[in-house]
């Protein structure tokens, strides 16, 4: 799997009083596409009671267009590189083939310490073997 | 204990493009109010690792008028009743004197089981001794 | 149109450190089975510039289990009553057929004001007529 | 004014399942500091009826640590560069002098027309007479 596809709708609750999906949801279509992306790959990001999980090292967008309530929407998700300890996507939302915002996320493979520190681990090569840098 | 309150501001991203705040947040506020009662009866209503928790039980509230931007608002919570095993709240929110909306909530005490499943327990003496119902 | 049916995935921004769906969630999976049901009903609640508004009058859920990430669960709304100028619905949460929480939600139909109150006004009957009261 | 502090406390809603602060909140957190700013300044960022609106351009941040359910922080959000139509801000979370987080979120100034689109214009004098580039 390099690379994930949905098409989704502004629901009222996402828009703000600017009339607009307020930005802070962006970051969260983002990732509602790469849940889906490692559930197409047979995985789950976060199985109950795993030793090892995926916090974000960083996340940005830029904005081009404005979305509003009840308008439908493409996200498309994409592997652009994967490290042994990293992998990075990059995020594109469109609407009737515009362009509305591009994201990237990073994201690191932790161990959980009983001290709740985190601890920066090797992707497991079971995990590392499902996916794939996607080429454009 | 048997009551807290609190004044707050509407945040951007609580308000919808109907220009008012969207009514999930209510049962936000009722929360923030609770969590804050429980802080100042010198507890934490999710310590790390705690064998116990407090999932809702139910929650209600009336609507009498909308909050806007920036709007400051006093959120009122007060101890209804104590049962062996619940807790039930009421919450009044308030604009300047004016109603703007009246909420009630229960919890109950459980204990998560390795399964994940809750069992309904009694609310441990150390707890129930920090609070008491709110005489009007 | 009398009730919408729908499933839908648990998301990870809707969990909490509980391990479970924060309650104030499901108050917004209802209103998402409301909106669907309207545009079912060839409807949007929120046109653009519309003058009237369907602000929530009372909401209330009892929660029966909890739903955690991943989960698929069933949304049933339904229109309980519908009087002059308010419409209730009465809303069912399930997962393979178990009940997960129960809700209600009575919305009024107001003008916007000028003066940015709300007035209550009679649904109107191009409205009126797309709807009907569930029989069960 | 050219920059704003304030310390918050992590609320119950904010948490996910892997028991530290949705990343999506940071950019709330940010946004929170901004309007904060806006108001020390004498402003709305969104006055009722107002014509022009400050639609986000970017907005990014690099995660260093977790944030817990009720842990208190610190926000520093400074303005960073000013043009005649643009706003770059530079955001820092912190907790107990340790760095949790660093954002960045530029916005522009709009006026938003009949149609709904958002025409790019100069910063109204009034308003950029306000705010300078904060000097470190």
């Amino acid at each position: 799997m390099s690379e994930y596809r949905f098409t989704r709708r502004v629901q009222f609750y996402e828009t703000d009083v600017a009339g607009i999906v307020h930005f802070s949801w962006f970051y969260r279509y983002m990732e509602e596409a790469e849940h889906a992306l490692w559930r197409e790959a047979g995985l789950s990001i976060h199985p109950h009671d795993s030793e090892i999980g995926w916090p974000r090292v960083s996340a940005s967008f830029d904005f081009h267009r404005a979305l509003r309530f009840e308008d439908e929407f493409d996200v498309w998700l994409r592997i652009a590189e994967m490290t042994s300890r990293r992998i990075r996507y990059a995020c594109l939302l469109e609407q009737d083939h515009t362009r509305i915002a591009s994201g990237a996320m990073t994201i690191a493979c932790v161990r959980k310490r009983p001290d709740r520190k985190l601890e920066a681990i090797d992707i497991p090569a079971e995990i590392a073997a499902r996916f794939e840098v996607h080429r454009t």
